[in-house]
C-alpha cells in the first residue's frame, strides 16, 4: 500500500492535525472530528453543517467556511460519523435560526444524521431540517444505499444553499431551496481503476486493465456494469447519456462539474471535460458554469464524475455569490 | 494504461479544447497551443509569461489570470514548448513595458525560451528578461538538467512576481524580484508511484511497492535514493531535513507548499503537512502561509513535495495581494 500514511488507524486524526496546521481560518475539534469556520456567521442566520466518511477530499471539510458548510463532521475513512459528533457540531453551528444538515444518501449517514437531529432538538432545543442528497442515476439501490446515492450535486448544494444561507433567508426557504437544488441534479461517474482503504491495505475490488467501472460509486461500491476500457469521447458518452435521459437540461442554464475521483490528473478532468462540453452542446444543454477538478473524491481511484444541475438566474446568481473555502473560492 | 484520453498524440490538443471549454475568462490559440488570459492587462504593465511540458497541472495554465501569468505555453507532455511559441505568446502579451520569461531549470525549456527571447526582441522589439528557477536540493544534475531543477518555487514566484507586475513595477524591478523569489526557495520532492507518460503507455520507471524514490523530479527522472517505504512522519523528515540544510529559514516569515504530484489524494497531503508543520515548528521555521494540495504535478504520481520560502513582508504582503486563476484565486 503505497500511502502518505503513518498508521492506517491514525489517519483521520493525522490529517486532521494537517488541516489545523494549514488553515488558521478554521477551527479543528479534534476530540469531536469536527472543522469549524473559525469565525462563525452573525447571529440569526441559518448554519449549514454537513460530514460523512473521509477519503472524498475537499468534501467536507474544505467546503467550510464564509458562503459554504459551517461545519463539517469527519468520519473514518469511508465511515460514517457518529450521532455524537454531529450532535455536538449542530449545538455549536446554530445561531438561533437552526440548522440545514446536508447528508449524502448512504444509509450510515442517513441514520446518524438522523439521530443527531432528533437528539439535538431534543436537548438543546435546535430546530434541525435535513436534505438528502441522491443524485446519482446510476444505480436505484447499492451496497450502502437504498435508492439513489448522493454524489456530486452535494458540492454545487452546499455552495448554492450557503449563499442563501448567509442572505439571512429562514430555515424553511433554505430547506425549499435545498430540495430544488437536488430535485434537479443528475450525476454519473466511472472508475478506471479501485482505490485503496488504508484500513483494508488492498483495493476495494479488483479491475483488469482493460476495463472501466461505469456508475461507480464514491467509495468503489458496484455501477451498472464493467465494460472495455475504451477513449475518452466514449466514456463521456456514457456518463452524459443517462445524466440526460434522467431529466431534461434544455431550456435554461446549467451548471456542470466534471469531477476527478482523486487519482487522475488534472490535464485528464480537462480531457474529459472537452468531450463532454461537446456533447452537452449538441444536447442543446446551456452550459452557464464549469467547475474542473477533484471536489468529492474517492481516495486515490483514478475516474471521474459527470454532474449537470438544471438551474435558473436565481441558482446561477447564488453560484456567484462570494465563497471563501480551501476548495472553493471566488468573490472574496 | 489507465487514463481518460482518447489517443496518446492528442492528449495535449484535446486537454485544451477542455481548457477553452471551461474557462470562458481564458483564451486558448489552439494552433500555437498558447493560454492567455481573455483580457489582457493594462498597458504599460510588465507581462508574464510561462511554460514548459504538459503533465504539470495547473502548472502553467492553471496560473494565467490577473495577479499571475499573462500566457503560458503548453509543449507537448513532459516535452518543452517550442520557441515559435514562445515567440508568438511574448509578442502578443506584451504591453510595451516587456516580458518576463519565467522557466524552470530544464534544458530543453532554457535553450527554447533563450531563443524565443532573442528572436521576439530582435523581430518585434520586445524587452524580455528570463528568471530560471533553481529549487530542487535534490540533485545537482539531473537527466534533464544542468544545475537544480526548477520545481516548486515556480509556482510562488509566479504568485508573487504576477502581483508585483500588476502594481507596476518596471522590468528590472520584476526581474530582481523573481530572483530573489528563487534564491530564497528550496524544495524536495519523493515518489510512492511512478508517472505513466501516455505516449510511452508504460510506467516511467519501476518502482517496487515497498520502495520509494527520494528527491525524484517532476518528471519521474531520479532521484538522490531509492529507500524503504515508510511512514509519513519520517518522508516528511527526509523531505524537510535537506531543505532546512540548504538554507537558514530562521529570522522571518516563511511560505509553505506542501504539493501533490498528481495521485495522492488530499487526506494524505493534508496528513503529510502536518507532520510538516510540526518538523518546522521544531526547527523554529515562522510559518505564515501554507498551500496544500496539487500545483505542480507529474501526472498520476503518487508522491509530494515541500517547498520552502524564506519570505518577508513585503514577499507576504505580495503573496496576500489578489489572484484570479483557475489554480491559485483569493482576494477577488
Amino acid at each position: 500500500m503505497q500511502k502518505l500514511i503513518n498508521k492506517p488507524d491514525q489517519v483521520l486524526a493525522d490529517a486532521l492535525r494537517g488541516v489545523a496546521a494549514a488553515h488558521p481560518e478554521l477551527r479543528v475539534d479534534h476530540q469531536h472530528r469536527v472543522i469549524y469556520r473559525a469565525r462563525p456567521k452573525a447571529s440569526g442566520l441559518v448554519a449549514l453543517l454537513s460530514g460523512g466518511g473521509s477519503g472524498h477530499e475537499p468534501l467536507h471539510g474544505g467546503f467550510v467556511g464564509p458562503g459554504m458548510l459551517d461545519a463539517a463532521c469527519a468520519g473514518e475513512v469511508f465511515t460514517s460519523p457518529t450521532p455524537d459528533q454531529m450532535v455536538e457540531a449542530t449545538t455549536v453551528v446554530d445561531r438561533g435560526a437552526g440548522v440545514l444538515h446536508i447528508v449524502k444518501n448512504y444509509t450510515g449517514d442517513v441514520m446518524n444524521f438522523e439521530m443527531a437531529g432528533e437528539m439535538a432538538a431534543a436537548d438543546s432545543g435546535v430546530r434541525v431540517e435535513t436534505i438528502v442528497t441522491d443524485d446519482d442515476v446510476a444505480v436505484q439501490d447499492s451496497t450502502w444505499t437504498a435508492g439513489r446515492r448522493g454524489v456530486g450535486i452535494t458540492v454545487l448544494l452546499e455552495k448554492i444553499v450557503g449563499a442563501a444561507a448567509e442572505e439571512g433567508r429562514d430555515l424553511d426557504a433554505v430547506l425549499a431551496l435545498a430540495r430544488r437544488v437536488n430535485e434537479n441534479g443528475r450525476s454519473m461517474g466511472m472508475a478506471l481503476t479501485s482505490c485503496t482503504v488504508p484500513a483494508a491495505g488492498k483495493p476495494t475490488f479488483d479491475l483488469p486493465e482493460d476495463q472501466m467501472e461505469m456508475g461507480v460509486g464514491i467509495h468503489g461500491e458496484p455501477g451498472r456494469h464493467r465494460v472495455p476500457l475504451t477513449g475518452a469521447a466514449e466514456i463521456a458518452e456514457q456518463l452524459v447519456e443517462p445524466v440526460l435521459a434522467d431529466l431534461d437540461f434544455q431550456g435554461g442554464p446549467s451548471i456542470v462539474m466534471l469531477n476527478g475521483m482523486g487519482g487522475s490528473p488534472l490535464i485528464e478532468l480537462y480531457l474529459l471535460y472537452g468531450e463532454v462540453a461537446t456533447l452537452l452542446e449538441k444536447a442543446g444543454v446551456q452550459v452557464a458554469r464549469t467547475l474542473v477538478g477533484n471536489y468529492i473524491t474517492s481516495l486515490d481511484m483514478a475516474g471521474a464524475s459527470v454532474t449537470v444541475l438544471r438551474a435558473d438566474d436565481e441558482l446561477v446568481r447564488l453560484w456567484d455569490a462570494p465563497v471563501n473555502t480551501s476548495g472553493l473560492r471566488w468573490g472574496v
